[in-house]
């Protein structure tokens, strides 16, 4: 068995980018060095700045279909250094693992992407369509100046996508075993309810406002907003933070401060869902007002070109049948979703993200590669 | 008409008295002036000091029946001097009223007292049973070192009580038309809901405190806890203060504190609620820590010689007939009722007590002296 520290070009680059230390939005100079690489294989390199975010958009190939390969540079905080074990922007190799910040999310996934197009290109010079790399700097952070503006250029010059693998590190308990075949929404409210403040010893001169709110607040934890379809799980409602009353005992407060998050299945539109809950606080008398923020439509790619051709990369290179998943969090896929009909994500075991030693095991990184070389074959070779 | 200002007594102590700036629990030399002239009556004085709380208990004759004046000589912090009209240590009278901080709340009652006091004795030196005065100075803080430590005092030595007049203010409307011939009695609770931290997107992983505890604080704020009786109220349930989560908006939280107050009649006890209380929680299956705090027994005097001669002495008076009432917040009354059977509670308009530009209606303080006096002739004379 070859040394892999010595020879696997993924780790080689993987191990290049971690050594930035491009917490968001600062870029850290990782687009540059991709640029670099994709320059050399005759990509038309398109450096898009918007606010303080550095975005890189480069193509080889002006034909569709388009694959575009999408990710990110930047990584989240390290966290109190004196508790890694190694420092998080100098990579580590102990036990087969690679450590630091950025390894799993997704550092690895941006050098699998480059290499496995790199061994492409070398075969196949000639590919059909064109290849593409949507690469920005603050998925991490408040994601206002990075892939949305880069999909809206994109979209107002007419550029169509095809095929979209963003390299979010989606394996849950062995490599392979889940790709992200879309996200659900994520739908968010601020919440203050009336009363009337007052002296606790005369409630009747008073209104309580969480008293007010109680019976809609039983009633919201128990709706059943819907039940999921084949995709997706059931849609979720969860209150984050609650505040009322000033720290005084003797006094009814006059407001109460909710923050709720709805976690939505395709079964709901914002709309749908911002009627039903209004319709339950109405019902129930409550005073209220109440400020929406939509984070994320649902986005959501069926079974198609893209979904069969990662399951049977994956399972090729892997021995691994991944399942088709709409859990988690939000990504960046929502913004590729409105102007690329097929969108998956695909990568890494998700364990160590965010977390203190971040880590991503050194033999997956050639099968990453890999996988993505293998997507590239299916479907424009 | 004779000028108030130039003649009454009641007025020029309830001045005198007020010039001290006596905010908890600091008294200020007023237990002095008052001991003073009570000491001229012929009364016994023994000042009792409790750690930082001056009390005084003052007592004329050795026989039975003990008819007990109680009050305060300490006021409630000024609040923003810029927003008073006038000095609140610095009693001004203007359009027809006394102002300044403790006018009404309740050095006019003292004074009252005294002056009512000093008129009695003149016309019957050697009246029946005893005349006593408790005065404390921290009813307005934390009442840890006042009442409660003098009554235990005279408890300990077999001092008996027969009646007590506390100089509350307890007019609503008009002078005269309320005493109080109780209190209910109040119960606090602390109550932290324990869940199960977590993501937001991912609800099964997690157990929000939030959600667990909403059907169970549905059923409180419905709840009808007793439905009082011929002297109180119903018993009230009040939420003052509810928090949870940590502001972050994509969090379940541990954890909510809730702080709660009972407010509640002699149909139920501390212990019925408590048990009610959790008995509900435990039904709905919510993980709870809860430390109580009582911070008052209720206390209730029935029809009896107290109150006829109270109502006489009103309606004589003032021509007022006075209702009987137990609502509002607590009171030293709470500590006496514990040794002492009739217990009640009388003085001025409370409208502007605690407030800025506190006052009292000058033309009130001889009316109010004289239903003091009035009683002790129906009691003692």
């Amino acid at each position: 068995m070859p040394d892999p520290t010595a020879a696997d070009p993924t780790l080689e680059l993987t191990q290049q980018l971690m050594r930035q230390a491009s917490v968001t939005p600062d870029d850290a100079n990782c687009q540059k060095m991709m640029a670099d690489r994709l320059s050399q294989l005759g990509f038309h390199i398109e450096p898009m700045r918007f606010g303080d975010v550095d975005n890189l958009w480069a193509r080889r190939g002006t034909s569709g279909p388009v694959l575009v390969f999408a990710g990110h540079t930047d990584v989240v905080p390290t966290g109190p250094l004196e508790r890694w074990h190694s420092d998080p922007f100098a990579p580590a190799i102990r036990d087969g693992h690679l450590f630091g910040r950025g390894a799993a999310d997704m550092k690895a996934s941006l050098a699998a992407f480059i290499t496995a197009t790199e061994a492409f290109v070398a075969d196949h010079p000639n590919h059909k369509g064109s290849i593409a790399f949507l690469i920005t700097s603050d998925e991490e952070g408040p994601a206002k100046d990075g892939t949305v503006k880069v999909i809206e250029a994109l979209t107002e010059r007419g550029e169509t996508l095809d095929y979209c693998i963003v390299g979010e590190p989606t394996s849950s308990e062995q490599f392979g075993d889940m790709i992200k075949n879309g996200r659900r929404g994520s739908l968010s409210g601020h919440l203050t309810v009336h009363g009337v403040q007052g002296h606790i010893a005369y409630p009747h001169l008073a209104r309580n406002p969480i008293h007010m709110l109680a019976p809609a607040l039983a009633e919201l934890t128990e709706t059943e907003w819907d039940h999921g379809n084949e995709y997706f799980p059931p849609t979720t409602w969860q209150v984050s933070n609650m505040h009322s009353g000033t720290g005084a005992t003797n006094v009814i407060p006059g407001t109460v401060e909710v923050l709720f998050n709805f976690r939505f299945s395709t079964e709901n539109t914002a709309d749908t869902l911002k009627e039903k809950l209004e319709g339950i606080l109405q019902r129930h008398g409550v005073e209220y007002d109440l400020e929406w923020s939509l984070s994320g439509e649902p986005y959501l790619t069926g079974t198609g070109d893209l979904v069969d051709a990662m399951q049977a990369a994956i399972e090729e290179e892997t021995g691994v049948r991944p399942v088709l998943s709409t859990t988690g969090g939000t990504s960046d896929g929502r913004f590729i979703a409105k102007h690329c009909a097929q969108v998956i994500e695909f990568g890494p075991l998700n364990a160590t993200i965010h977390k203190l030693n971040e880590c991503v095991a050194v033999d997956h990184l050639p099968k990453l590669s890999g996988v993505y070389r293998r997507a590239l074959e299916k479907l424009i070779a």
